[in-house]
């Protein structure tokens, strides 16, 4: 049986992977100069297209591992912005394509070092997150079709403007996110304007929405008040037509309380001033939590901020992330 | 001196200006046929450029030719998508660059035949527009900037989400518009919003405002309005940024009385039902009233749908305009 997995998840702005894996290295080359010899091998795991900003769906290479996604739906995913070039061709041309098969094998322990990527930590003062699970989303594609017009003799009251629709839901989505505090996120990320010209009313928009929340629930509350939000505003906004489509989905996932628990005695062993937090990203852990026992480990990051050229994290809170994963790590990979 | 310039503009889809082209060669078609030699002589123009959907703004060739942009400014003009090119270069590829002087010819009179591209005559079952002049335009560029985060672990309140503000800002434009009927015309047609990824709260939106009035006053009280509004949204929107940057504006333009009154004398003369409108839209005719007596002639459009492949008008009423058109050209024309 393999041992512990150990994650390479990420900080450091475009390069999002970067805290992971220099932990899991650090913690190995640690292990390696003390001649420390665990009872269960210890893996370090890079994945491929955590974030999803380029190929979309995000996590696709622990979506693959875990089977979540098939291979093949893996390695056809497209360039969001070049839709001839695949992550399965982009992986051969920079030879990261590597010979090993893709899932498979049995994991007794996984756990992940990650930046926070929100404010909580930081404003607590408290250099430990342990997380004991991770958020539901549910992520929709909204497309609003109204009549494109000339912008100039069009009389307001005869528009069907798609754009007017679309601004009142993503206001809407927005209300929807505060409504439910303190838990839920409602974000809209993305949005396409047609023909996105300056004097013509907009014919067609379509836009993204991500809601996240702790308990499945309160998701699906989230739910029934969008679709109710989008049928108003494209009534109210000259009668356009509205789809809405959910694009993604995965359930709240709670940790293994065991290993969830070893990451908080290792905090607390340390002295390392902590709390448990809920994860609001997604990450590669939840998709290896419907295969083996996982948890992680959260430091703060400046500002709250990632997926940014100034996401920042001081030395000193990754270095007591670092600290609490390896002890966390020994927990499990000594257990008999 | 020269005498009566016929348009060339526009109707037919993504070749705006075919309907002026083929009025004004059939009125000069007719005249040969029947050898009648007007006292000055008809020239016929196809301007560059009118609707501005590839080089912003629009009606460079005309602006360039009555003074409005210099002839480099105009040459220089980037394509929206692809800034590398210029229209001068482009004009040159395609054989378009002649060797005539732009601008600096006396103009005794111009005449422009044009869709309406609203809906007013179809409605009113009419097939002659007299157009008495155009309506102001004041057109704009916002800019919002928030901060830019990741959408899952950030709380609501702690967002400055730059697109939940840019969506209330775009609402408040089209309620400015409703609030000054039946005149005004307010549209946000163009935004791009950064870094435009689902799982990104937004840091920047950038759009575009259109204003159109017949009074120059209301358009005064409209920029204020349209400003208010920026900075509250702003305000309320968890501390945004926003830039308002007035991009283009030429103020209402009232068209020659006795060019006017030869139109609405031809279309009474051969029977045809007529009223007087105002152009909600710009035209290339804005641009020669600065530089030359100038009238117009519109005729209705199916659903009053124009710059977009469905655009339509019936035959019955283009011939009407056509006709109109060659009428009041001969009064100018034919005058001592």
């Amino acid at each position: 049986m393999t041992g512990s997995h150990l994650d390479t998840q990420p900080t450091g702005g475009r390069f999002d992977g970067a805290y992971g894996v220099m932990a899991g290295l650090e913690i190995v080359r640690t292990l390696n100069d003390l001649g420390y010899e665990t009872e269960a091998p210890v893996e370090i795991v890079a994945w491929t297209n955590e974030e999803g900003s380029r190929f979309s769906p995000a996590m696709v290479g622990s979506g693959a591992f875990t089977g979540v996604f098939t291979l093949d739906a893996a390695l056809t995913t497209r360039d969001n912005n070049a839709p001839a070039l695949t992550l399965g061709a982009e992986l051969e041309r920079i030879g990261f394509a590597g010979p090993m098969p893709v899932g498979g094998r049995p994991v007794r322990a996984y756990f992940e070092a990650h930046i926070e990527q929100g404010p909580i930590l930081e404003a607590a003062r408290k250099p430990i997150g342990v997380v004991t699970g991770a958020q539901g989303q549910r992520w929709y594609e909204i497309t609003v079709t109204g009549q494109e017009a000339h912008a100039g003799p069009t009389p307001m009251p005869r528009r069907k403007d798609a754009l007017v629709g679309a601004a009142r839901m993503i206001d809407a989505v927005n209300r929807i996110g505060h409504q439910h505090a303190p838990f839920a996120c409602a974000t809209v990320g993305f949005v396409q304007v047609s023909p996105n010209s300056r004097n013509t009313i907009p014919g067609r928009v379509f836009f993204t929405v991500d809601f996240r929340h702790p308990e499945d629930a309160m998701l699906s509350v989230m739910d029934r008040e969008l679709r109710q939000a989008c049928d108003d505003a494209a009534t109210a906004s000259g009668g356009l037509d509205v789809e809405v489509k959910e694009f993604w989905y995965f359930p709240p996932t709670p940790f293994d309380p065991a290993l969830v628990a070893a990451v908080r005695d290792a905090a607390a062993a340390l002295g390392q001033p902590h709390q448990d937090i809920i994860s609001g990203a997604g990450h590669d852990a939840v998709y290896m939590a419907r295969v083996a026992p996982t948890a992680m480990v959260f430091v703060p990051c400046v500002g709250g901020i990632s997926h940014n050229e100034i996401e920042d994290a001081t030395p000193d809170d990754l270095t007591a992330g670092c600290a609490v994963l390896l002890n966390a790590l020994l927990e499990s990979a000594d257990a008999p």
